[in-house]
């Protein structure tokens, strides 16, 4: 299917209202002051501009103050993990970037520019984020592949004084551990009484299963494409060999399925799926989350029949997992007092703030705020920065 | 001057007006679409996006079509050689960076992202900005030292199949070639039976050059610091050596000033200074562009005593030479239909088309149009996509 001369194809693809929605893109960017005539343009750009410019290299903080940079989040990506859609290369990401972007706008009020990078090499993409740091306030990497994100953030965040984040992992598990302290709370069972399976150890696996960790999950298994994760297993890569030292602590082997029996928590990040006897097999109380999209491991009515409180990544269902519950917060508490990084502290603030929006209504079918409720950014801007603040990395 | 813990400092930047409009910067980027509910979060984001995704995977032209690609321009520095302030750093160029992108939407209605990086290096250069190609529908280089930027340039245009356009050569080039037409058809004498002499040959003293000798100025001489160049003078850097070749082919040897004597053109962009004396000893008629920023090489009322036409490079002289005139254009026309290059043909065209919306209005105080005047732009633009259809360049 050709572009034909006009740039058009044979394809009408904007009878879907998604391509109608998306012609010509989602973002634009415009000044914010006025260039109406000369006088304007003789502040806004030379001579004018050049007094600003020498006062920031004499006094390297006014970048802050006089440029866009500490209100400007770029969204970097590879291509390699976009959605459930894999590595379908840098421009074909674009639109999800682009979404990213309005998202940062529309829930944090934060500027942020979409950067797909032609290179998977993993010191290529360290080298490059660093060399365009200077532009940016904070770094939001983006489905990039599992392992490589792991060492790609590590690497940054010890690289460059500003936020560094890998949303796949640590949006969502800010917004798990929001909906599992709210799910606690509601079955009235501490997090350290309960034993978890997590289904995934790809980024949004590995970083669930740390924070939960983090916040005191008594026990958690994990499971990849080869089963459950265990110390001594074959083939584990550093990531997974670190992740079975702090995890199973019972030496769980065999499957998912296996590791579900009496558990808790099932939180499904794999793609995969789980039957409903396996559900059935679950402690009382049992809380499911069924994380894939846009096919959740079970389908959230199913699951319903054995379990307490069940949650999907999906729109359409109650409980909602979405991260736009927690990065334009986690970004605008941060940037709003020029934090150094984004800690574990940090974090686990964030997630405290995003449940504590529930409040007094809580319920099986509300365990986590919807994307579209006005408190929640605000929320969690307030706890990030205090405790950026309280831990030392922000610098007003 | 240390910041002090709320950010601010003890020097009251914002009694200056340049600097209480950079407060926050000038830029923003925003949503086109709307954000209202689930719906609209449905299809500008995850489901619906990844349909869009998957379109351009199979079939890449479609990026063009339904991400903000095509319309979107990179701003690229490593800071080495900002307006007349020199090698002053990524961050300490960022507000030039952002009022370019601020003029590139106010004159040529095209978004564009200020890309300040931190690295100077050729090599390292041309691989990041290979690498971010993808997110950009082109680049304009931007305040990079000579001689790396005619390197950069090339390997950059060789390649990426998306216009690459450092303004500092080629936008003063079409805006100096367009005033010095209507300067020609103004006194009646062609260039080709004209003698120039272009003090400066960095970026755009070499580019301006090239391009008048494109557009058949009968002889050009060009001098640097130690004085005009000519075939075989000791320590030239290729891109002199070439320049010698094809210029000051009377071979002269000495000053600026030698030049001068009997010359038809001066075009200052060099920072020094030109005597009296020496613009009075040039031919009848004589054609005076003093245009280093912000101090003219000569006063332009002491230049117009002897002369008959006198440009600046500023707003409060007649005959302001402003890129600005040049580069939305020349942008917005290659990306309207796509062109894979800007080309020389291009350039010509650009700086005809410029020359030529002055019409019958011409006179020795107006030889280029003010930035303000609402027909360059769009005249610009014509000219530079017509010409990329009649060469081939142009996609669409």
């Amino acid at each position: 299917m050709a572009a034909k001369p006009d740039g058009s194809t044979d394809h009408d693809y904007d009878a879907d209202p998604a391509f109608a929605l998306h012609r010509g893109g989602k973002l634009e960017v415009r000044s914010t002051v006025p260039v109406r005539d000369r006088d304007d343009l003789s502040l806004a750009y030379t001579p004018g501009v050049a007094r600003v410019c020498m006062a920031i290299a004499e006094e390297p903080e006014l970048v802050h103050d006089y440029t866009w940079v500490s209100k400007v989040v770029a969204v970097v990506t590879d291509g390699t993990a976009v959605l459930g859609l894999g590595d379908i290369g840098p421009a074909a990401a674009m639109p999800v970037m682009e979404g990213k972007a309005l998202l940062f706008k529309e829930f944090g009020g934060l500027d942020s520019v979409p950067i797909c990078l032609d290179c998977t090499d993993a010191d290529d993409l360290v080298e490059t984020v660093i060399r365009l740091a200077p532009s940016f306030g904070g770094i939001n990497l983006e489905d990039i592949s599992a392992p490589r994100c792991f060492e790609i953030e590590d690497r940054l965040r010890a690289a460059l004084d500003i936020p560094v984040f890998h949303d796949d992992q640590h949006g969502t598990a800010i917004v798990v551990l929001a909906a599992l302290r709210n799910a606690s709370r509601l079955i009235g069972k501490p997090l350290s009484e309960m034993r978890g399976v997590v289904a995934g150890a790809g980024a949004s696996g590995v970083a669930v299963s740390r924070i939960l960790l983090e916040a005191g999950l008594g026990d958690i298994a994990i499971s990849d494409s080869k089963g459950l994760i265990y110390e001594g297993r074959d083939g584990l890569n550093p990531v997974k060999q670190a992740l079975a030292r702090d995890s199973n602590r019972s030496a769980l082997k065999g499957s998912t399925e296996d590791a579900l029996v009496g558990a808790d928590v099932f939180i499904g990040l794999s793609g995969g799926t789980i039957r409903e006897d396996c559900v059935d097999a679950m402690a009382d109380d049992a809380i499911v989350f069924a994380l894939s999209n846009p096919d959740p491991e079970i389908q959230p009515d199913v699951a319903r029949r054995h379990a307490r409180v069940v949650a999907t990544g999906r729109s359409d269902y109650p409980n909602q997992i979405n991260n736009v519950l927690a990065f334009p917060g986690v970004f605008r508490g941060a940037l709003d007092v020029r934090a150094h990084s984004i800690t574990e502290g940090m974090k686990l603030a964030a997630a405290t703030a995003l449940a504590g929006v529930v409040g007094d209504e809580l319920s099986e079918d509300y365990v986590i705020p919807s994307p579209f409720d006005e408190r929640v950014a605000p929320a969690v801007t307030k706890a990030v920065a205090d405790q950026a603040r309280k831990e030392g990395v922000a610098r007003i």
